[in-house]
């Protein structure tokens, strides 16, 4: 008997879900990702902050499936989709046929055409990008603690970091406990007092999205307890190595540029043929259908899913209700039923700071301070995939708190061979 | 006042030894290593093996001297030795000038010349290669599971190891584990009968080092136990992508080459103006100094140290005793007093397979089995540097003795930029 194949493309929060939701459902799933694991990225900056271990946050794809008969994992890169043909090409080659078609392929740092700024900046979504900016910010202390003059040596203790929001918070906080705890050990004979940590947001708060209150007294926070200079109201229209430039004509001469300014949907996105919205997400009916199509799907960052009269916002949450709603939708659809309408709810939004310091919103519900930050471990302590990597990241939150250590502190150094390392 | 500069040229066993040895020394000491961290070798083959994480065989080499006040690190890699002027050079143009110099840069994979091995091969030395090979034998099953053909298959799935020495034996038994109690879970459609694991050996045993009866007793496990094709009096002679040609002409059909099959010392020891062993190794005296060096020592593996007749053995023991050794004559040699002869006391060698499974030789006492691996995890974990890293390992070994599970699964990817990962 044949069954009907479902092809979801991204093996994220979004792909994920929806895999679950069909385990042992009348369908053959493809899970499709180029990568071989699921990476949990609210903790990438911990990653990026030398107290996570790459692997704490990763799940393979096939542990997660193993146990599961109609779920196969695919490795492999998808570069074009065949909407007449219902097809999805692979970049070996490979041309896989779909009955039913989920696109969830997440999204990319945005660089909102500033060349310049691409150049030398860091990202900080992808394990990729955060084990090179790892990397990158242990070699620029090596290089001040070297650094034959007062000016260049500035410039390698120099960390500007673009966008407000939940990412460039947490990264600056833990930016700033890596520095102030635990590198002022390592580097006894550097003035820590040289080290200078800017966080730049457009908007006139940190944490734009939250409410107003929780943005104040994280900027406070943020310059009283962790030495960050917080410019609100400004922007960086370019870059060049060494040097940073800011709307209005200032410079701040540095050799590391981390930015965390926003993303934009995955390159897939762009060689659908199929219409997108304004911030380049596919278009979408009120069951995540792409226009025209009543068996392939879109959820998560990629799709432009309204809410309240807007986008649905660019978290784990609705790409997380997206797949399995689009799971309950392809099962009804081979009833004869109609999918089911995608309704966001809103489970509230959080961002830490670091030690003791986090804030939450749920509903009406605001937390700061260590409570906060309480709830803020317990959230993640519960979404992260797996037993392993729950103790692992447990006992590193563990470690931390109780040392001050960060002690992933190594510099990989890359294979003259030019191949993946971590 | 001036006191008398040490520069220590690497922070491996020798390096790190030497310069813990002259810790409050009226000396001050220089330690240069192009990597930041001290690196424990013998658990490299548990990284290639997705057992343990990078960051649990690494410490970082100021963590270490955090509360040693005559002791400085030095990012960088050394790029010359200049004896007459006495001064070394680093390869972002720092000139460091000594009064006495100790090299213990080591060594790295010895590929004999044979170039289209060095093109293909895999090397196990250094911490880029173990995770290049974690990564690809990763990706060979992946590949495997997407194979249009048996025969392409077939190659993605065979596995050489060339060299049955330690390391080779280690990483043969490691990855027959990492398939048959791991991979084998997480691809059900693949037939793992189609795995071959191919140890060869040009000597005409296993282990050739070791007492004769623990060398056939490994064979004997690695065959019967670990599925592994051990051939004994073969070696390779050249390699193509896809295919591995031994002596004799006969060809295996395989996409992974692992070479194990010896060290030499580092490029350095190439690149300074004295004599050398036939194994390329610094020609030293009784003290490991250069000829006609009263200041300059030679230690470890990049050192020809004499022992019964012969060379010391290329392992962490004779490295660290001589760092010791050296150390000692540093001190005297300061208070006008001749420097100590260097005497290598054999603490015996082990060797583990897997699971219960190790040889040890120390003196006439041999133990193989579940014995010789306890005292193999017994010794490891007593010599690798750190509490943390003690507690990582300890708890990666239970993990994976209770559940066979070998989690860090990952296969990294490298950026576009194609900086360094990890």
């Amino acid at each position: 008997m044949h069954r009907p194949r479902v092809l979801i493309v991204g093996a994220g929060f979004g792909g994920l879900a929806c895999s679950r939701s069909l385990a042992e459902s009348p369908v053959d799933v493809l899970l499709i990702d180029r990568n071989n694991y699921h990476l949990f990225t609210p903790l990438l900056y911990q990653v990026a902050s030398s107290l996570l271990n790459p692997s704490d946050i990763v799940f393979p794809v096939r542990q997660v499936f193993r146990r599961v008969t109609n779920i196969e994992f695919v490795y492999g890169e998808v570069t074009g989709v065949d909407l007449a043909g219902r097809t999805v090409q692979l970049t070996d080659g490979r041309l896989l046929i779909y009955d039913f078609l989920v696109l969830a392929t997440g999204s990319q740092t945005n660089f909102y055409g500033l060349d310049s700024v691409k150049q030398v900046a860091f990202g900080l979504k992808d394990l990729s990008e955060a084990l090179e900016l790892r990397n990158h910010v242990l070699r620029c202390f090596e290089t001040a603690a070297a650094a034959p003059d007062d000016e260049s040596r500035r410039r390698w203790l120099t960390f500007v970091i673009v966008g407000g929001g939940p990412t460039g918070v947490e990264y600056a906080g833990a930016l700033s406990e890596l520095v102030y705890l635990e590198l002022r050990r390592d580097f006894p004979t550097l003035d820590m007092g040289k080290v200078r940590i800017v966080l730049v947001e457009g908007e006139d708060r940190v944490l734009p999205t939250f409410a107003e209150e929780l943005g104040l007294d994280t900027s406070h926070r943020l310059r009283k307890r962790y030495g960050i200079e917080v410019r609100v109201g400004e922007r960086v229209e370019g870059a060049a190595p060494g040097s940073v430039r800011l709307t209005g004509g200032g410079i701040i001469e540095a050799e590391t540029l981390v930015w965390a300014a926003g993303v934009q949907p995955s390159d897939l996105a762009g060689r659908v043929q199929t219409s997108r919205s304004g911030s380049g997400r596919l278009c979408v009916d009120a069951s995540l259908r792409l226009p025209d199509q009543d068996r392939v799907f879109a959820i998560g960052d990629v799709a432009a899913a309204s809410h309240e009269g807007s986008e649905a916002p660019m978290l784990s949450a609705p790409a997380i209700q997206g797949g399995r709603t689009v799971a309950q939708s392809i099962r009804r659809q081979l009833q004869g039923k109609a999918p089911v309408p995608f309704v966001y709810r809103d489970k509230g939004i959080m961002a830490t700071i670091g030690r003791n310091n986090a804030v939450a919103q749920v509903g009406r519900l605001r937390l700061k301070g260590f409570l906060g930050w309480v709830a803020w471990l317990a959230v993640h302590l519960y979404f992260i995939l797996g037993v392993r990597n729950r103790i692992a990241v447990l006992a590193g939150w563990a470690w931390n708190y109780l040392l001050r250590d960060r002690p992933i502190r190594l510099i990989a150094r890359a294979r003259s061979r030019g191949t993946a390392d971590s």
